[in-house]
């Protein structure tokens, strides 16, 4: 019998759903209740998976955990402690988390990372938080090549801060 | 004495921050609660703003409003009947409003005119209702030529119906 993986995002979003300024940015403009509430929700994942340029920006915090880092400069998976470099065009994710025995995999972005999850059909549950800023212009949360329509089921929106942050959470209605 | 006008922004938007498909899409895919909060919300406005692409796509019902268009394809400002078609790289936006003594104008978008208010200025308030969808693609609701960080304060939060829709009013804070 295959075990069920259960799949959530973490997303966080200026009003106008950009999430950097570029894709080398820190996420240095992030409220701190944001940041606790991550770093909280993550004791219940067995592991997260990130983009390569995700990796880089936060690669000292995340060697210390069960990650697994998209990145096309692989073809064959390779791992180096914790970590593994996978290419998802060349290597069964899937396959490879259950080889794990993986049960909750956090998805920690960026836009394609979260838009690969989505599309196929691996993404149950997204956290959103809403920071109270417009950009008007940056990295996009999703980064889809077609526009398509996901449906949504808002579960519960809550205050983070006195400022304004927002923590919208959805399950997965498609 | 120079009136103040008050400058309010309406945006429908995925989760993902996306407007719509494309500048030339509908906007069909609100929900029915959005469209009347807004209906509703305009009858407090002298006048709406929009750009051309918007102005085409619901030309019908803007038209009989008072409705400023901004388009690239006037030198000089052309006033056919309640609706006034403005270039605003040649004309002064705030003093076309004041002469027409408006009050209280509502900006429609799209993401240029959007863009316009903010980084003049001249937007105090912004809607913001968010569909629960995630398109991946498609128009963002901020459209600027480089990375701003506009901040705001959240006014309040409303659950427009039951399948997930929410309003959110902002103060601009900035």
């Amino acid at each position: 019998m295959k075990s069920k993986i259960k799949f959530v995002a973490y997303v966080a979003a200026s009003i106008d759903g950009r999430i950097s300024e570029s894709s080398h940015s820190k996420i240095d403009w992030t409220s701190e209740e944001d940041w606790n509430f991550l770093q909280k929700s993550l004791k219940k994942f067995d592991a997260v998976v990130v983009g390569s340029h995700t990796y880089k920006i936060a690669e000292k915090s995340l060697k210390k955990r069960n990650t697994i880092v998209f990145t096309s400069k692989v073809k064959k998976s390779k791992v180096s402690g914790s970590v593994t470099f996978l290419n998802p065009e060349h290597s069964n994710v899937r396959d490879l988390l259950r080889k794990n025995k993986y049960r909750r995999v956090a998805i920690l972005g960026g836009p394609e990372v979260y838009n690969f999850f989505l599309k196929n059909n691996m993404l149950h549950e997204l956290f959103v938080t809403i920071e109270p800023y417009i950009f008007t212009s940056g990295v996009p949360m999703f980064s889809g090549k077609k526009f398509e329509k996901y449906r949504f089921k808002l579960l519960s929106i809550k205050k983070l801060n006195g400022r304004g942050t927002i923590l919208l959470r959805y399950k997965n209605a498609s």
